[in-house]
């Protein structure tokens, strides 16, 4: 095995990307708890998955219990929670596949790390724009009234700040619209960044 | 917005497979320092990728600068290296991904760890066994000349033990083959394994 270390020509993300006739993204979904960001996310997932794209939805069914599971929800573990999940989305992305990330990420901070680590060209920041009061009037978890009653410390919304992005790439006021429309009106803007 | 939390059936992994048309795997490379890993798991790669395989590979330049960049060389922090590895990996296989991981990973019970987490039915443990001489021999970074000297602590099969793999999918000899022989090698026992 002589020729061990001769440098083998990598392959590409482009040519990953060559393979699957797409561009790898991450849409970020961010709002409060109930503003409806799994619900998108797996509607558009859905919807990509009968285009033909390959997709993946990182959540905290799938982070919480593994990647991130020695993590609580203190401030620091908060930041690094976002920070690992960006750096999985990035890996992602950079093998081609388009990423759905539904976190509340409440921090401006985190979220702006989030795009440092992914790189601005690769992150599309979708704001699920639905009032408390909705939310709250919805509290299909009952996580709201739990944290009304404070049995849940650092509650978004409630007890701990949500930070609305500032410049969001999409933005859906989820209030007056069917789940249909909301997707619709995301794909709208994310086709033209897929294709390859 | 009324149906907002109406149950989406999600995409399941055997749709996005059925899309990929193959199986999301994990070849886990595993040898000394200067064994051959990267190399064989980038012409592996560029073997996969001729045949319209969506693989990545994850390896020390994309994790060590990236997700594990908070962790230092102790017994812990190794240990955490392969979980957050065995993890994110899990959820690219899960993706559909063929990932291959290149980490000297020497300890047994990390990689039984990394079995567990990825699940042993998409888990494929590559030993990429090349005797110690032979890599100290080659030397191409000039680590094992550190270590020697002292310089580099607990480094694999000098200062700190290297655990082989006791009944790895895949076991190559490098040392007497080219590196076309040992890729096809590898080839041979996954294609049955990634046909979807």
């Amino acid at each position: 095995m002589d020729n061990l270390y001769t440098q083998h020509s990598a392959v590409t993300r482009g040519q990953r990307e060559e393979l699957l006739e797409q561009k790898g993204k991450v849409l970020w979904f961010t709002g409060l708890s109930g503003s409806g960001k799994s619900t998108l996310a797996d509607a558009l997932n859905n919807k990509l998955y009968k285009e033909g794209r390959l997709t993946y939805i990182l959540d905290g069914d799938n982070i919480r219990q593994g990647l991130n599971k020695d993590l609580s929800f203190s401030n620091s573990d908060r930041t690094e929670n976002i920070r690992r999940i960006s750096e999985v989305a990035k890996l992602m992305a950079d093998s081609g596949v388009i990423v759905l990330t539904a976190f509340i990420s409440p921090f401006v901070e985190d979220r702006k790390n989030a795009r440092e680590i992914i790189g601005t060209e690769n992150f599309i920041e979708v704001f699920v724009n639905t009032p408390l009061e909705v939310c709250e009037g919805r509290d299909v978890k009952g996580l709201y009234k739990k944290a009304r009653k404070g049995e849940i410390p650092s509650f978004t919304g409630i007890t701990s700040p949500y930070e609305e992005p500032i410049n969001p790439e999409i933005e859906v006021k989820t209030q007056d619209k069917t789940i249909d429309d909301s997707t619709n009106l995301i794909f709208g803007h994310l086709k033209k960044l897929i294709d390859k």
